[in-house]
């Protein structure tokens, strides 16, 4: 890929508040650089226009792969901007631990919202952590606001930790689920399960139908068991046709509803808050180990340590005293 | 729970090493406490066992929950006391985010091992996170070596995750499969799969069996588009029936001639040892943590900032950039 020449900070900052699709993508290319200068702009970027962000519905949506979660944003998406809204998609895409390849493989997705003038559609570049990717979808979902995106999509694949991340971002959490996978599926997804502001089963349509209606009243029953959300809100248990757009209309109602019922009640701003906090707790965990591993001294004794720690010759813990003792730690 | 005074140094260490199960559960407790005091003893008791650490066979199970696999590890725990070995089997079990309830409930599990003289089987306690948990996984793996257990067996209920810290301490990683739970569940499971040495097909018996032999083969077609694994071992597919027993013994050699495969070309020493050093980055990354939070002017500076933070009064970058500026950061 060649490199394009960095703009200013005020070429950045102009191009998001004028919605310019192009200058949102290079702003988003930025933030997810590990450059040590393009973070730092990266950060102007984000502190000049933090005050034209917070005013979206932001919505999470997660699901295991065949779910159908790409027809599902596809349809949903395309709703919404038929009632005027304008959509940014996120997609969260942890890679699997050895082969490094991508969950998603690399077949062109959401072709309509893609090519449709007011939604605005970004994959999250494969990463080396699962938490490495999500926290520029935090700032990347900024940017989106301050371009003036009126509802934000994050889509996460189902794979246990990137969801609780994904939650921790957004306003309402939809978790798309299908008619028939089996109680064992169930099962492992009880943790999300308790998550979700609203199942969707999909794929009502045709022979699948009554299978549908049969897990959605199975699946309303099963919401009963857990406890009360916080909220004041009772997740709904839906179902929809991504083929037919039969129920797509009623998900938008039902997250109309909560934000309605939750900015009335106060829980929208206190999550809100929470989630601000939580996200401080994690750069600055982020901030202190990269400090820490700067340290000049450091850097060759860490290798002779580390080399010690691989052969046995010195306890993991033995090791980690001693390189504390010699640190900033011994200063304190 | 009424408080037991502590032990000496020596008297954990001579317990642990005559193979005593209370000393060991004793021990195992203090590792898993938080308290300072216990912490420093409890490392100087790990201190003092190391050198008789690692000789046992070490073996991560996972599967998503009704899979079947406290009866798989009854039957094949059972199976491996009747040819002599001494079994330790020790559970990460993580819990559920909301309602901070066991995944694993509170039903008695294994209560043919948990009788058997040549068995122990210990559960991790609930815990805050699951890197808390199954930190002290292996710490108590490392109890149970110097304990003489010849084979230890660590479980781990399928939430993402745990699998992979898991896979992280063990020599041979086994995922228990149901047949026909859908393509959906091997699309979810595939990051996990490839971490496997071997997949078993669990509950191929009776009407199900037809089905277990049809996924044996799709699994075993599915494994071939898997990367080569670098321990020069090809994962096989294998059937069980805990209830009859048939397939257990066959678990047992296929992990035993991965054992001597991966002895003699050099894998499993070159394993353990990333394992011990990814230990060690990981106990660091803990101990930096802890100092940075345990200054003593960061107290009641760091709560202001927070709430700051929540209220929105102040960006995260901003307020993480503050703190390291008035800190140890500073000084370097």
């Amino acid at each position: 890929m060649p490199v394009r020449p960095r703009l200013s900070l005020d070429h950045y900052v102009s191009g998001i508040l004028s919605g310019d699709h192009l200058l949102l993508s290079r702003a988003i290319t930025l933030v997810e650089s590990r450059r040590a200068d393009d973070q730092v702009l990266a950060q102007n970027v984000l502190k000049a226009i933090s005050s034209k962000t917070g005013n979206s519905v932001r919505i999470g949506i997660t699901g295991v792969p065949g779910v159908g979660k790409s027809t599902f944003i596809e349809a949903f998406g395309t709703y919404l901007t038929t009632l005027g809204y304008r959509l940014a998609v996120l997609t969260v895409d942890p890679t699997s631990q050895r082969s490094g390849g991508s969950l998603l493989g690399d077949k062109t997705r959401m072709e309509t919202l893609s090519l449709n003038p007011s939604a605005y559609v970004r994959p999250s570049p494969a990463g080396a952590s699962l938490g490495g990717v999500t926290n520029r979808t935090r700032e990347t979902m900024l940017l989106c606001e301050a371009a003036g995106f009126d509802i934000i999509l994050i889509e996460t694949v189902g794979v246990g930790q990137s969801e609780t991340v994904v939650y921790d971002m957004v306003d309402f959490f939809l978790l798309l689920m299908l008619a028939g996978a089996g109680d064992e599926l169930q099962g492992m997804k009880r943790g999300i399960m308790e998550l979700a502001d609203a199942l969707i089963i999909t794929k009502a349509d045709g022979t699948n139908q009554a299978a549908a209606d049969h897990a959605r009243v199975e699946y309303q029953n099963a919401l009963h068991l857990f406890p009360p959300t916080g909220s004041g809100w009772s997740p709904p248990v839906l179902t929809c046709s991504a083929l037919s757009d039969k129920g797509i209309p009623d998900v938008w109602k039902n997250i109309q509803a909560h934000q309605q019922l939750t900015v009335q009640n106060g829980y929208k701003n206190r999550r809100r808050q929470d989630q601000q906090l939580a996200w401080f707790r994690s750069l600055l965990r982020q901030q202190i180990e990269h400090q820490f591993y700067s340290q000049p001294h450091l850097r060759g004794q860490l290798e002779v340590i580390e080399e010690q720690v691989r052969k046995g010759v010195l306890l993991p813990v033995t090791a980690v005293q001693a390189l504390l003792n010699k640190s900033w730690y011994h200063g304190l």
